[in-house]
């Protein structure tokens, strides 16, 4: 899926070089594309500076020297920024080039977005991941990619050094709206799971028992047999861990954000949806903002005291 | 686990004929065992009086003729009346006898008659079961057993000739407390899958693909991979057959309504837990009762009018 | 409507001496009532026995000496005990006698005493009390009172020395079904101003302005006129004291585990009621349990922290 | 506070002569105000035309003759599109203006509107109303204003022709946060009074018995003492007229998105008010759209079906 051969490779634009951006230039260099850096923070251009790849001083010019680009960054508000800004991309994009924006953002901002690259004769496309740090290093993220069909290979080649499973999700916008969804049904059976778990336990039953229980039976799910939030039940996940590292809880709330908005212009109920929702936002206030989101076990465990 | 020969059997009582019930005697006697029946209606005993089955009058007498008698009801209400009640078994109880309780109830009322049980110098065993009249024909249920570890082996003896799995819970009550905690953890997460699936539809994705996304990721759990409410995206489950057949929203509701008392009596916190518990409620209220409990997808994705 | 002549008064029976028992018996006193005094702690009795009351050793010892009986008791549980238990008062219940129940527990539960007592041949009320320890102690208590219409002169002319306020609400089972539905409604719209108040401060609004608008606009309610909960908006309320004093989530989420209990059985959906308990369950677990119902605001008004 | 001087009056502004502003147009007329109007459906401009005012063909036309403008539209979408569009208010808004928006709509879009104004040299307030397409006729409408605060008068000039309350709530978009805050508890509370009253019938209560009982008590509210949900409890309500008239669903409906939306973008919890959106939400998919909102009653109280 993602070619070997150094020789010809043009150069490729990076913006946002944070957490999850830095280590997936990385894998983009290591596959031999020479960069075109830009980051609003130049410490995080630094190493990239270092190694010799290019950096420049706004969006702009990356779009000036790169045809094919590259886009990680936190918020919707950055991601227009980056484009539609004083100094964006859309300033001095080149007709043909390939934008990918892997932020995971509102699928509305997606769209407003391709509306505007194509006005320039460009192509859009959203590709948000799935999988945390731990993924972006080793190359094994998930990608799911909305926009044009006929430019999903030119994107996969990109994809392909830094992500180990790249799909086709449709139109612009459904990248975004496949993570948004299968965020919103995690939390949900994270919080369920939780729950049951919780109930189980004082109920009598042993944890380990009840997870195997659970896990044989219908109320099977990722949270229950993959990540189980209850200490003691599995190895290797952030509840072994005291909840450090994994997918934390500000993340979790700020994508449930997403649904909820992407919810409410689409009028779909999400009654479940929305409440695992603000069960989260209520987490971030309580203390939980930086531990795994399956610590929600641990935020409804908590004995009542008089 | 359930022992061919026929010559020494000795008889099983069996009390609460119904849907479930009568499949679930019929293997008992397929396994040789001679049954004592009873039922609240008469014409649920017929089929076995003519099949030469002995038929008698009251929960009372049941535990005269047979020192191992399984119950079958539909609430807590009918299993309290079936043991304590005027005619109830514990009138005439012999010691030693094994009662086993494979009626879903509140796990508070398993501990009780358990108590009373026991001071009459029997054993009683909780032992609801998961899997619909199907699986009650073909022998293939799952039972939970709660009670004492040293008599599951006997209570394993018949249970094994009316299902494929026995488990194990641990003391009286955690076979109710292990299939309310699935049950509850079940309901949550097919609401959530439809709530997903049904958002994930209006932003353009194909329900298709995107179960198939949710079930790489980890959104993945029984009900997107096994039981997917969307009509269209797997066959042979209830959304394929406009919903008719498996596991009915009335019983879902049913199960809810234990898990939320259960919750209330424990002061644990189930947030989604009872709020699927609501929704269940409303659907029954609203054309769904008898309906499969995956019908949540066609109660959310009705479309606003105007 | 409460008769102040001394002289032929029959003694009245009492049974549960706590936080709200205590003052209210002091108020029959004040009348002119002679009592029988019961309760399991024996120190609760001491300072009637110093007043020159009689003290007994159990309901039942009430029962043939008093033939009016109050009982406060604070659980389901422990009134079924004072009925129905080894020494109850209906081991002992005269012909006649007039038992009425002012604690606060499930409306079926009443109905199940009310038929016990019946069968005896005496008249059974229930009389659960809204208004705190500060209206108990002086005497203006609200009674919600249900049971035969006939008996309820007889039984304002008691309850009328310890209330201002004293409503027949229908058949027995009605006072407490009125007391639980008023709580669930209060908790909601407590809630519901927590979060208007919370969102408008977040939103640039001032409190006291906001709390204005409110009250003369359809959001209006006891919550945000009469006992608002944010501090600086209102004098002599809770949470202008560090939400000391009031009323306490702990009896608040008693309260809201009853409306739910009643709920499930008669299949009524609370939406906002259920997770309105679960809110309350949730802030007992994390430190509030002691504070102020209205507390709530300072619970969902914690900051999110990085 | 409305001049009826008639003589001097410059010429006002009015875009958006829907259901709301065509008797708020109205209103201005008879006090003597000229008026220019514009609206994007030319039908709704005729009925000015004919009583001599001036229509014109875009909102830019409209800023080229007052300087002082009432806009009134259904959504965000539009009253963007009002001001910041192509032939948009600001292409030609003259220095000093007084541009007042009753919209109701997000306060996040309020600001921006009102930074756009600012740039120009004009002023924006904000001013949704409360009441209904009553109140806008008799001229009784409450208008919550945010702005600064020195252009206050100004604005009540105008709005004091329309309306008989108007409140200065603060900088701009806290006339829309007001609002907001007001419908959410309004929401919550409504649905709060119908879960109360529904319960409580279901419990044996007689429901007149029981809204009077309610308004004595804590559980007092606007939803349970002037507009009750319960049909045969109030006369002159929506209730007593099948739900017909008042404030419909998909009103309430969209505000609640509007309260969504702010809470996710400001972080702040609203657990039953996100509920209450939910609720609300699915009660325009099941055929309540066009009915008052109270009649979130007769949703709550369908029986469960067999």
């Amino acid at each position: 899926m993602c070619s070997r051969s150094v020789a010809s490779k043009t150069p490729v634009g990076f913006i946002g070089l944070g957490n999850m951006g830095n280590p997936m230039a990385k894998n983009l260099m290591k596959h031999g594309y020479p960069l075109i850096i830009y980051d609003v923070f130049p410490d995080a251009c630094k190493e990239f500076q270092d190694a010799g790849e290019q950096v420049v001083s706004s969006p702009a010019d990356v779009a000036e020297k790169a045809d094919r680009i590259i886009t990680m960054l936190p918020t919707s508000i950055n991601a227009v920024e980056a484009y539609s800004g004083a100094n964006g991309i859309l300033k001095k994009v080149k007709k043909g080039s390939l934008l990918i924006d892997s932020s995971t953002i509102d699928p509305a901002v997606s769209k407003e977005l391709a509306k505007e690259v194509e006005k320039m004769g460009a192509v859009f496309m959203d590709a948000p991941v799935s999988g945390g740090v731990g993924a972006a290093r080793s190359g094994n993220l998930t990608f799911m990619v909305g926009g044009v069909e006929d430019e999903f290979a030119a994107a996969q080649e990109l994809l392909g050094c830094m992500g180990s499973n790249v799909v086709y999700c449709g139109a612009v916008g459904t990248g975004q709206a496949a993570k948004i969804c299968n965020n919103m049904l995690l939390a949900i059976s994270m919080i369920g799971t939780a729950e049951a778990m919780n109930l189980g336990i004082r109920l009598g039953l042993d944890p380990k028992l009840l997870a195997k229980i659970l896990n044989m039976s219908s109320g099977r799910c990722w949270s229950s047999d993959t990540y189980n939030p209850v200490p003691g039940v599995m190895d290797g996940v952030p509840s072994a861990n005291n909840y450090q590292g994994g997918f934390g809880t500000t993340l979790m709330a700020k994508d449930l954000g997403l649904a909820q908005d992407s919810a409410t212009s689409t009028k779909s109920p999400i009654l479940l949806g929305s409440l695992a929702h603000q069960i989260y936002r209520m987490m971030c206030a309580k203390g939980y903002s930086k531990k795994d989101f399956s610590s929600v076990f641990q935020f409804l465990r908590e004995e009542e005291t008089f």
